[in-house]
């Protein structure tokens, strides 16, 4: 049992306390839980006091957690539950004043130049749902002191967004110059003085052919227009790649032949053992992994007859399935899933209807793509501790009388 | 030109003027539109004060609109827009104290007895996209004087709810009593004193074969608890019937024999010819019709290069296709569907991409569904106005410079 952390601690290092204060903390009922989620909640920063701040976690000014439990079955994540991740605070509100009128430079097309956000709505509209993760969501799973925010479940949601796709605007420059190979977006946020821009620059490249197929340059989210928090009044919407690729507050798309040198792009955002400095040869944070969590049950339970549900997602490719266990991963049920179909890259809640006997139970779900790739059972350990997938310790821990 | 209304008139009449001061109102641009909205704009109340006001008409205290041109092209409607409206005020905020306390009778059923929400939860889950849409959506656009809310377009939305299916909680009870023909459920509004009862219950009675197949108890409204002023902690959802089947604060799900008496039903909510009472062997507001309508542009346009877009479903069937027309309805072109197929009884974004010559344009929507049944040029004067859905009238009219 040791390896499943309880739903208690892991309240607890949700609520943004340190993962060896979380160690030495003994399982003390669901009485602790609450009282750590009080202790632990921040007020909501000032540019997204429009959200529902009793389902977030503020670990700081620009890392918002979403509550495992606020995740529910309807499938989509309403915007003032998604949580927040900006590299470098958000540009002024005042860039939403005339959304139309927010310029982007195109570049790498036969015919560059600056495309207003009232032309791009004049081009094509395509809508697509997507999960949007955050490269770290996961890191409060591993037991090394990886940097960064101590994310659990909560850096990731399911959005409606809608926007032109790239393809059609690239087409309307003339489409791609020879020899590109990237896609290369530049955020518009404010760069600090004083510090070289390339060390700073939220300036993210993905390879060109997903991009062309897949990607939209968005200006509304889940039916509204994007929120400062969220990138707007445009934001790069990369579907099936990790959170950092979907830039915000886009100033430039750029086709280009080579990877951008920011180092978000260069030693950033790299999977590589721990200890091993970030370096461009290492596999970058692009596409997805398969993965699934339990949402409910999270507390302890008088009766063991219970619906288990959670979310479960493809990744980079379509979900085909997710099995639920009981028993800490010895046996596994097929889940339902529920609702509609949205997609390749969306995610779908799953049911699995339950009775269980009185005790302790690890409850857990293993999600399994179109390609036959299955959800790992343990993420080995990277440096910088993105994306821990793995079953095992995403298990809850319920116990029913 | 006469029968199409400009886009002027129609917010004039969207901000709650009424249809002879609309009618008087010469069309006098732009600036005029912006005027009245703000003309227009009653504070939220205080239950829905959570909501966007900028995006929402506030007729009365009961029945709130969202703008047209607030419904985007995600697909699904937020719950800050989704449109309100409440036969009798909804009951006091407390009943969301303790949600999972709240009880339910149900009848008509082998082993009847009270249930709570709690206990619902642990049966089972299911969601379902579905158009929730008023009875009398559209009734702005009839020229009989109707009485009540002249809504235009905006008492509709495309919701995701989550809740146990009917059917399994039907079984769970010993299954239905022989000889039930209905649902019959009745919301939880507190009455008020000194008329009958039964003239001002909110009780509806729908075919219990439908409903077996299709209707949920949910708590769960786009991925959050049910708010007050939509129904929770707990809403009978009806897909494919219009919204006034979708009883909020249900405290009661009966299976019955025959349709309640209730005014609401027996005589309400029926669909007759002008000047004639209501009566039960009137045909019932149950099944919603194919229909669709433009969102997009509403306003007058430097350029004809467009996407024209807006919002079509099937109604009671699956939607099969949308097309669009510029010059008021001579001429026709598929539109194209967005994002995912969310099912049966949601509705779909489409769009179709236009260059348009300088000039006055006539455009409008007319949607198909899978039986073949295609949306109707103008609807026959009801007394109550009901649903008008013809396209000829949601039309918009829009001078390209």
């Amino acid at each position: 049992m040791a390896e499943f952390i309880s739903v208690h601690r892991r309240s607890f290092l949700a609520g943004g306390a340190g993962v060896l204060a979380a160690a030495a903390c003994a399982r003390t009922g669901v009485a602790v839980r609450a009282q750590e989620a009080t202790k632990a909640s921040k007020p909501l920063p000032a540019y997204v006091d429009w959200k529902n701040a009793e389902g977030l976690i503020v670990h700081s000014e620009n890392t918002i957690e979403t509550k495992r439990e606020f995740i529910g079955t309807s499938g989509v994540t309403p915007n003032d539950l998604v949580y927040v991740r900006n590299n470098i605070s958000p540009p002024d509100q005042s860039i939403l004043a005339n959304r139309d009128a927010w310029e982007v430079t195109f570049e790498g097309v036969a015919n560059p130049r600056n495309v207003t956000l009232g032309e791009l709505k004049t081009m094509g509209i395509e809508t697509v749902a997507m999960v949007l993760q955050c490269s770290g969501n996961g890191r409060g799973f591993f037991e090394h002191k990886a940097s960064g925010t101590p994310w659990r479940t909560g850096a990731a949601a399911n959005v409606l967004w809608s926007g032109v796709p790239l393809r059609t605007v690239v087409d309307a420059l003339g489409g791609a110059s020879a020899g590109m190979k990237f896609l290369t977006s530049t955020g518009g946020e404010t760069l600090p003085e004083g510090v070289d821009p390339k060390t700073v620059v939220v300036e993210r490249s993905i390879p060109m052919d997903h991009a062309l197929e897949n990607a939209i340059l968005a200006w509304e989210m889940n039916g509204e227009p994007i929120s400062l928090a969220h990138g707007g009044p445009l934001r790069v919407i990369t579907p099936g790649y990790y959170g950092v690729n979907n830039v915000k507050y886009v100033k430039r798309v750029a086709l280009t032949a080579a990877e951008t040198d920011a180092s978000i792009q260069s030693t950033g955002y790299r999977i590589r053992p721990v200890g091993v400095e970030g370096a461009p040869d290492q596999p970058s944070m692009w596409e997805m992994k398969v993965k699934s969590w339990v949402t409910h049950p999270l507390a302890d339970a008088k009766s063991g007859k219970i619906q288990i549900h959670g979310v479960a997602f493809g990744g980079f490719s379509a979900l085909k399935g997710v099995e639920v266990s009981t028993d800490g991963g010895n046996t596994w049920k097929d889940a339902q899933l529920l609702g509609p179909d949205m997609g390749r890259y969306a995610w779908r809640p799953f049911v699995l209807s339950a009775d269980l006997a009185p005790g302790t139970h690890a409850i857990t779900s293993r999600a399994t793509d179109s390609e036959g790739r299955v959800q790992e059972e343990t993420t080995e350990p990277n440096h910088r501790g993105y994306d821990y997938s793995g079953w095992r310790r995403l298990a809850v821990e319920v116990t029913v009388a």
